[in-house]
């Protein structure tokens, strides 16, 4: 495998984005193929099931473009599939799950964690699964936000009602006096600044984008895989609804992008066939 | 074509059930067979292309379930699909959008229409384009309100934040002194009580799942497809998430539903190959 293959990243939409963005300025001599699964978008309230299949499709789409990794940059997809994904494929495979849990439990104090994201991804339990196996004496609490995402798409960041939908979530979480929370969604950290408004500023929060980022970069290096000469010719594809997903990411990437193109994700088969690359 | 052969209805999720439950009660001798694509929801943010694929599929089921009627229970799937379908098959199909128009232009006495839907449905135009056909002299105004959905579906129906929601959408049709409002998406008419309450009851609130029914029936009288004879036994299909859909189903529906099932959507071509009945 060469150094230069390029970097798989997809995600159900335009939220992945954010852990491409971080990618980009820890490991910039990365190319990445980023696939947004727009046209089956959201995961969040889908069967696991329905996740492994769609994952699988688009694992077959990168693999096909000779990554050198992937990474699954939408939680509820890591949540349900990583282990699956990762048992048929020889390339590493980094979801966003482990990172963001690694850096939770290392960064609390009081052993009192908080976890919000999809239905997908709290109901799976794995944030609670993982945080108790690095560490025993952690409480872990989870929390479902459905409307966080549509008000993120919707551009109501730094809004009123936002403000007071995530006052009615999070409430919870300040009775329960944890001290870092989880941004277990790749939209969340968009909020950041209402959700540490409602918290008082008084929790960590964690923003498992950018630990993601860390540990692809220490994977690559310990598997030899790690770029040492620049080449940025990312590239940007989606199942649906190119010129929406222009705009969204013109607003999050380090670098303008232009040509996303859009792709028929249907056409590819949802049995990972072995080594394609 | 049998009188008692079935009547398809098709939604991008459970909010087409709202269709569906106005044909139990105003055609009750009729059997349903309903395929909500809950795998695929929502449909309000996608394109055309994909939104003809996706129906297209769908016909196809219900065709193989040899319905004698299609009913597109989904406004943004009728406004961008529905020519495409009615084109390519014999049995007739009704959407739910030139109902909701035709009653909207007949209930209004100062011509100031409102719409409200999914960024698809406003966006394509298709109340602005059938109303100004029905009547010349109606001004039409359409404003997307895409937080509608996933609020419902969080359950807060009558709620502050969804009444701060709604005056938010809602406070320019004051202004432009409306009379009438097409809940344009069928999710929304459960946000009835709320919607009314903030246009402080002097609007007509238009519910296209109700004029749809009375539509339907007068077709099959015309086609002479209407049926005499009781038939309950109603079907229920989802792409995925049987569960959820059936208790969103039974706080919907008139009968108690008990059994969804779930098909692979994907088997299905989107290649309508003529007469499968």
């Amino acid at each position: 495998m060469d150094t230069m293959n390029p970097i798989g990243v997809f995600d159900s939409g335009v939220g992945g984005l954010t852990v491409a963005s971080e990618i980009m300025k820890q490991l910039p001599n990365e190319r990445i193929i980023y696939f947004g699964d727009t046209a089956r978008v959201p995961y969040g309230n889908k069967s696991q099931k329905t996740i492994i299949k769609y994952s699988k499709q688009i694992v077959n789409f990168l693999l096909e473009k000779k990554v050198k990794a992937i990474v699954i940059a939408c939680n509820t997809a890591s949540a349900l599939a990583l282990d699956e994904i990762k048992a048929q494929v020889s390339v590493p495979v980094i979801g966003v799950v482990e990172p963001g849990a690694k850096a939770a439990a290392s960064v609390t104090k009081n052993n009192n964690i908080g976890i919000i994201g999809t239905k997908g991804t709290i109901s799976s339990g794995i944030y609670q699964h993982l945080l108790s196996k690095s560490n025993p004496e952690v409480s872990v609490y989870g929390k479902a936000c459905p409307l966080f995402v549509p008000l993120v798409e919707e551009g109501w960041i730094n809004d009123p009602i936002t403000f007071d939908v995530a006052r009615r979530y999070l409430d919870d979480f300040m009775e329960l006096d944890i001290d870092t929370l989880v941004l277990g969604c790749t939209h969340y950290p968009l909020l950041r600044e209402t959700i540490d408004a409602v918290l008082e500023k008084r929790v960590n929060l964690v923003n498992p984008a950018f630990e993601t980022a860390k540990t692809l970069g220490q994977v690559l290096v310990s598997k030899g895989l790690f770029s040492h000469k620049l080449s940025v010719n990312h590239e940007f594809y989606v199942s649906d609804g190119v010129d929406h997903f222009n705009a969204f990411a013109n607003g999050i990437l380090p670098h303008y992008l232009k040509d996303a193109k859009e792709i028929n994700i249907d056409d590819y088969s949802d049995v990972i066939s072995g080594e394609m690359i």
